[in-house]
């Protein structure tokens, strides 16, 4: 996928290549570079993932979470370890960079790092954390909160829109539903720091021209669920004032979720992902829709407001047709902050290369946002091209890849020289 | 179903056992009384049909496009037949009486016009029509059509979300593609009127006090179905400036088919019954949606101007945004009236009896519509409570249905008497 003439190191050539393998495993039944959690796609790529982590010289262990863990041993077993990562599953006709570039990234890093002849006092884990991506579950980072003790059997009940559950869609996948809830990390291993390389799947950076950013916090998530219950009456013979419609009470729904990120005062986002229609039929009037909706910010405090305004103003909306509506929130993040002593090892890293970089928010949720939970936690940022994300698209240059691999190396390795920060 | 102390003579008895019977020929696994075309409950149910038209004395045939028809035969096989008949498939959610009543009351009504003793000069053909209500494939009244020489390889090639045809469906059915089409009664065969029985599915003549309605015309449909294309960015880092959002404009577009019919100059509705996602990520700009709206009137030259006046306004607004739409709009039915001399006729046979009658048009479309094509056509309509069909609390009483069957027999036997009218 990369052009011959722009790989110009061993280290170069060998990203371009994994990054390239494994986007040969996708679903070619759908658009893009479809790779979704636990698909047949996903389920083959996972041992491509472990052959690149043995190549680079780590030892590679699967968790009971079905996270795949390449370790370069450090010199001290028993000091807290370093760890570095992202994951390999995609969205639905999504691209070849989101959290893939932060695993063949890591997985790069820790290749130099082991193979640039100077040890590291502490373990360096790099994990491919299992299916980042929300799923059909409505459930994001199930890897990452696993291990960060984030996942419950009340997750694993969750069912998709066919009444399957989660857990039951572990054990197909081959993955005992007890050892996932049980696969937390132990206190007596909780990581010294975690450090995430990802694009930036906006156009920041490459509006600004700059290569690199160090991420100051990560977006919080509101999803929202709402039932709306009109009357199924006959499409041809019930008048427009004595209709319940339920397709018209969520379309207006749709625009106030919209208007709702238009007039926050800081930058928000605000996307309706689908309506859910219960019946098929063309002549009866809609009586029940499924809005799924969601809303970010790195602005706490509007956030919070957020359930409140949106339920009111979708509520007094829908009753002037007598539509009934039920709301089912959930935060799916809150605003995590990054870890100030971390983006300052990152800059000091990056400075000494004499590369340019700037601080930015994160409008995307991330791995990192769970090992928040368990670790100082730090992110790393490389360009996308248009801002794109999500979509087949989706590019990053191979120059900024490895910039970004680098950085986090050099990061890597400062970091393992300091003292606990927390 | 009904109250044993309502049923008050032999006919009101077998009416009642027949509605009774055929709602229990229904798919458990949906709401309500749902036998939809096609499904495996319809599969069954025609044979009970069958075997009530044989039981009323009529001779059974089954064509070649699905239909069964049970002839009560007149003195003069060379004369053009009376045709009456409905259909018996519903909705998905649907109810008892749409349909089915002029499926079952016209069986009774040749039944008591042979038990009379008098004599039909013609046949009296009674046709449960196959699949009247709109199907997956986005066509009605496919018995109809096949008969009236309105359905066509193009239609047969029509598929559902799932890829299948319409034609493949017919063949898994049992029936011959081929055959389906090829079933059009000869002109040589053309009736000299068709008469439907059906409840009025609207609140009209609850509201009115009145028992039976002599139908004017058939309310014209416009069907719509839209694309709209945006761009799939990622929902979490794509501004609210720069996204090119598919579902917003869609949401305007279903505010804008309701302006339409609540802005018409004449009585109209218009509903759209589906916004569907291409996509079922949660965290992705929906850049593929597809649409499917209806409207309908009796005022045609107001019909007529509805996909000009649409088109511009979903244009116009999803533009603003730089979402694309495409537009496949169908004339599912022209504005059809009712022959004026069945429509005396109908009178006369009420008046006779002594009962009050009101003329109001169908807003919902009728297997009549299309046998309009190929005969003077009428309708009678008996109260539908509370206006409602097309939902599992449909109803209509008993007495009304009985009064409707009775009407529809002195009708018939009328008809019989008169010279072609054509």
């Amino acid at each position: 996928m990369f052009e011959s003439t722009l790989v110009r190191t061993e280290s170069d050539e060998r990203l371009a290549r994994s990054l390239t393998e494994i986007s040969g495993y996708r679903d070619t039944g759908r658009d893009g570079w479809s790779r979704e959690v636990f698909s047949d796609p996903y389920r083959v790529s996972r041992s491509m993932v472990a052959r690149t982590m043995s190549g680079a010289g780590l030892e590679v262990h699967r968790d009971g979470a079905g996270n795949i863990i390449g370790r370069l041993p450090g010199s001290n077993p028993l000091a807290p370890p370093l760890v570095s990562g992202s994951h390999t599953d995609t969205v639905d006709g999504g691209g070849r960079f989101d959290g893939i570039v932060g695993v063949m990234g890591a997985i790069e890093a820790a290749r130099s790092i082991r193979e640039s002849g100077s040890r590291l006092t502490r373990d360096l884990l790099v994990v491919d954390f299992l299916g980042e991506e929300s799923n059909e579950f409505g459930l994001s980072c199930l890897g990452s909160r696993s291990i960060a003790g984030q996942l419950d059997a009340a997750d694993l009940a969750r069912t998709n829109g066919a009444g399957d559950t989660l857990g039951g869609r572990y054990a197909s996948f081959g993955l005992d539903p007890d050892e996932v809830i049980r696969s937390v990390w132990p206190s007596a291993r909780r990581p010294h720091a975690f450090v995430e390389l990802h694009i930036e799947q906006g156009p920041t950076l490459e509006t600004n021209k700059l290569p690199l950013g160090i991420v100051t916090a990560i977006t919080g998530i509101e999803r929202m669920v709402a039932t709306f219950a009109g009357a199924a009456d006959h499409a041809g013979t019930t008048s427009m004032t004595d209709r319940v419609d339920a397709m018209v009470a969520a379309a207006e729904a749709v625009l106030a979720v919209r208007r709702e990120a238009c007039g926050a005062p800081n930058h928000a986002v605000a996307t309706t992902t689908a309506l859910e229609s219960a019946s098929h039929s063309t002549n009866v009037v809609p009586s029940r829709i499924r809005m799924l909706s969601e809303v970010r910010s790195v602005d706490g405090e509007w956030l919070r407001g957020v359930r409140g305004r949106l339920t009111r103003e979708i509520l007094l909306k829908a009753r002037e047709t007598g539509v009934e509506v039920d709301f089912d929130w959930s935060t799916d993040n809150d605003v995590i902050p990054a870890h100030r002593g971390i983006q300052d090892v990152m800059a000091q890293a990056i400075d000494a290369s004499g590369l340019p970089w700037m601080a930015l928010p994160s409008g995307a949720t991330h791995d990192a946002a769970h090992l928040a939970s368990i670790a100082p936690m730090g992110m790393l940022f490389v360009p996308s091209r248009g801002g794109k994300s999500h979509c087949p698209e989706e590019w990053s240059d191979l120059k900024d890849i490895s910039t970004g691999v680098a950085a986090l190396a050099q990061t890597l390795m400062k970091l393992d020289q300091l003292e606990p920060t927390r």
